[in-house]
């Protein structure tokens, strides 16, 4: 019997033992997406306990306390930081199975060096323990990113950002390298909502173009481009149910921006034509920076209107979707790619039944100028555990080359959620390390070694372009 | 090498062994969804061979036998009750890795002791041997339950139904307690078409109220939820392709039952919008009466309309569909909890494509004041098998609490079935017992045995509001 | 730990050793399906090297190259053959974990006896050791089909084609038996292109029926199965995203097809009911000659137009759709069964997300006339790897009868393809072996061995009605 999260945990034999503790264990980290706060690490934040860091945003665990009958006051209402971190360690025992389980072990042990289980016998130990290491250097949010050995981070930002926290970031902090990430959701929001109208205000004021049509708007967006690259920006994203599919080669879309910016609701199909249109445009620009595009694909978000009105966007009511996703995700990389506009491109699928449909995607748009183009992106969000990983990992082996597999992230809003990284690590080692047990490729320790650390870290460090300085 | 089908069938290692027999092999077993025959129950009828009790209603033997290449006769037609079993007995080599090889030796041994595997060569033997106890009281309808040690079940019934046969048990037996389910997906039809104007017609007779309009049909439908409430009943089940995808905003209920009604066919959409409506209203009434509801969604029934000429409904021509699930399963729990309606709520898929999609949907909705009210349901009809039941509690695992599981159920036309609960049970503790094993699961034996005797008992034993007496 | 690529490869246990070793190996091939060229066959030609053989035509290859940032001068370039092998020698030891790896290695110790892995340190050597043996008749394209122990292939073919190829082959070459397939796509377009036009003209010329109406095109047709089925033709192919959603009951075939036939573009369901009415003809000409009909269902093709343009289809720009299957597949096996004029059939998916879906399609349509009628095909194109063959093995078992599995088939275009038979056999017999150990099925090696040799060729000989002269 192996020892629950021990040195060799998810390592089930000889030879991914050898990978990991030998190859992957102390590569740095390269986070290439996450939804860090840029504010905290800026004023190098001190979490006053555990209870802020791990409770207060973190969604996969209010989902599983809500599931173990936990009442919302423990979760997002006005409970103390105490009763909420004893409600979740009421929690924790429920979650066997879940990922949660080996994550909160894994965040005690690496952080704080709390070897326990989490429970209501220990909760009051822990949060104890806990309390008198949240106060040291070693724990602000810059410390636990160093602690963990993040080379360099990615944020997620909105165009209109001034991104002035990631210069601060800049001069005040030398290590990790933070640098933003362009994700312009609500810009292509385009459907005439009163929200989206104010949101085009806040980008005609941050680019100083005033938008008065399709022309300026995408104007404005080029300046937000150009800013952020200039702040240190080589990575953009998008989260979308599916690429919109539209006709290329069809027109009309300055009457229908006018139509949308004059408050009219665009019908489905016009959206669509118009979002598909200024969201190639965009990607256009990123290519032309040489940027990598990220496109999260599959998400039904804000289930619950409910909760929703009582506690707002990203607190736990989001799940997949089962949108036909190949068909305009097809047409859109060939349109870029026909005239060889096509940036280097992530997609993640939050279904797994499209782990194999999109593993053969990327397949249709390496150009073989760039090694690895076209990347079939890691387990996201609810697929970022064991299974998940391990699906995603296989489909990739069998539909493409897992060695040019750029690896992990955490798109985490938790600055103790980096043990992640380790845990996908292990995982890798150990599904190389049994085909070798099997017979399934051959023991040669260079050629694994090696395609274990591109994976880890080389891989990414090559294909993002971030400069250094 | 492990015996087949020995004392440790599927328990791979001896923390699994541990659970099963010190902790799930004696509970009692809630069988909360089945199709058992109340006639036969309350007749406590006994069959007269093993031909009746095991291939007279059993669709799944059917499909075996008929893509082996029987005759029909010998599986729905004249052949006598020996010459199918022999016709069986020469199917079952055939059906190796099929959970019918598996259920067909668990239920012999279980049921009558007898461990020699069944094939042309034993049939004669094997049917002689059960011909004898097959007269016994043992083996009568509620003999058998017994011998399963059923506490309670769960049967499916039409809400025209009398509940005749329900009052004759309950007067008649004193164990188990069996209750009905609330099944109305023929008043749901609402087509328009002549099976459903005749149906009305019963729905007005059982109701005594007379089915003018939209009104008075949920007038009717209430009656039959108060009527089957006052008789034991708490649960409702529907099946469907999909949740309908209709606008609760939006009315005209009225005329387009109107029309219904008058016997014209309603469109696509507005059968949508009707029928949504009228589930919406049917599940008010469940949350009004404390009821637990669920749906069983994506089934593809009656492919084959010779068979169905020929040998009805629930004759083994059903299969998969692959309907969109998420977004109409989404705004219609939505709408019910928006004004706090929404009861709690079991959803099956038959699909296995979307097992993540459903163990997500039911995280949006749990409110934190039932522990597990939303349920992702257990491995379905054609995922009721090892590798089903594993992939339904892996997801759940990964995307909920297996914790606060509620568990199996055989959902079955057969009263030889119960042995599927054993099978759920020794398949449930192999996959904790192998996490333990693999050291990613603690070796608390105190947690695991009372999470194994939530799930497989205790759970859905306070989930249902069962009364006892 | 085991040896890569050994006697014993993917062999885990000593039941699957012995079902491989003792009943799987020494049997012949019966490839029903592949796309190998008659007139190579018809010439027995001899590749000039390795290159050739390897690298011509293989689009798997192409694509992993693609990916590693090979430049497409060493792929579909100008590159020498000794150059294109040295790119390809490069990119392998990136293939690992992709059914590439295996399949490179087993071709060359099957074909070559050569036991070195490649990679650029053994490129030289191999290439010169495959340079002596392609030259010898051993390694001729029939000498290639000899060494597997082929006992007959089934190629792909266009109704137009005069099978003169085949012809000759039949009075050259003693064995392996060839025969055509019927792969009606071109014909089946029906979409007024110019393309289909000019079809229609060769159409015309080879069955000496003049096509001015949708009457004489099922002629033309009708003409083309019979000089096929002369020509020894047992099967029919088709590759469609889905099968066409049409009503059999409505008509207005002739005008649909004379519009089509003046160049008219037809809308999306005009074409669907003229493409299924005219499939369901062809499908009731196969039945009424015995044939077996097989779909291949889900491809995404030619999504890069620019390659397409550059350099024509299939050249590795293809990959999975997600499209709706279960409705319209039901909907045409009823109809043809419903005249009892629906003849064995095979069904292929791209997509796994499928799997369990087409698995339990067949099983609505078997008749208990034929055994095995309906058969769910193996893991096809992207899906015929160790994963993919797992998969589509397990749906099978649990949702039907693994025993009457008519098994394997190459689907390739290479003559160097036959190990893939040998891969199929020993992943099957581990299948089988595991569940054996685990005590899943009984150790009953006369039963399993029968079990094995059936799937692996005497299934499949039975299946088919392939006249041996």
């Amino acid at each position: 019997m192996k020892k629950f999260l021990g040195d060799d945990f998810l390592l089930n034999n000889s030879v991914a033992e050898e990978l990991y503790h030998q190859h992957a264990a102390s590569l740095p980290i390269i986070d290439y997406h996450n939804h860090l706060d840029q504010a905290a690490m800026a004023a190098n934040h001190q979490f006053r306990n555990i209870t802020e860091a791990w409770l207060y945003g973190d969604h996969y665990k209010w989902r599983a306390m809500r599931a173990n009958g936990i009442d919302e006051r423990y979760i997002t209402g006005d409970a103390t930081d105490k009763e909420k971190f004893n409600k979740w360690a009421e929690t924790v025992p429920y979650t066997l199975r879940n990922p949660l389980y080996h994550w909160t072990h894994l965040e005690l042990r690496r952080y704080f060096g709390i070897n326990e289980l989490l429970s209501p016998d220990t909760a009051d130990e822990i949060y104890s323990e806990t309390e008198a290491l949240m106060k040291k250097d070693s724990h602000s949010c810059i410390g636990l990113l160093l602690q963990m050995n993040v080379e360099s981070l990615c944020t997620t930002d909105d165009p209109v950002d001034d991104l002035s926290h990631h210069r601060a970031i800049k001069e005040r902090i030398k290590a990790p390298k933070v640098y933003p990430t362009f994700r312009p959701d609500k810009a292509l929001q385009l459907d005439g909502a009163e929200s989206w109208l104010g949101y085009l205000q806040q980008l005609s004021d941050a680019s100083g173009i005033s938008i008065q049509s399709y022309d300026t708007y995408l104007e404005a967006l080029q300046q937000r481009v150009d800013f952020f690259h200039e702040n240190g920006c080589r990575v953009s994203d998008l989260g979308f149910h599916q690429i919109p599919d539209f006709n290329p080669q069809a027109g009309g879309l300055d009457q229908l921006f006018a139509s949308a910016l004059s408050g009219k609701t665009l019908n489905a199909t016009d959206l669509d034509h118009l979002r598909g249109h200024a969201l190639a445009a965009l990607c256009k620009m990123y290519h032309a920076k040489g940027w990598v595009q990220q496109f999260h694909l599959g998400a039904l978000r804000n289930n619950n209107e409910r909760a929703l009105r009582e506690l707002g966007p990203d607190t736990g009511y989001d799940s997949m979707g089962d949108y036909s996703q190949a068909v305009s995700l097809s047409k859109f990389f060939n349109h870029l790619d026909n005239t060889d506009q096509l940036a280097k491109s992530i997609i993640y699928n939050l279904n797994p039944r499209d782990n194999d449909l999109f593993a053969t995607m990327v397949g249709n748009f390496n150009d073989g100028k760039i090694v690895g183009k076209m990347q079939f992106g890691t387990g996201w969000w609810f697929l970022d555990q064991k299974n998940g990983m391990e699906n995603q990992m296989n489909s990739l082996s069998n539909m493409g080359l897992l060695s040019r597999f750029i690896g992990m992230l955490t798109d985490s809003r938790s600055f103790l959620s980096f043990p992640r990284h380790e845990y996908f690590r292990r995982i890798l080692c150990n599904l190389i390390g049994t085909d070798v047990i099997n017979g399934e490729i051959p023991h040669d320790m260079d050629l694994l070694g090696k395609m274990v650390e591109d994976i880890c870290y080389l891989n990414a460090k090559s294909y993002f372009d971030f400069k250094e300085s």
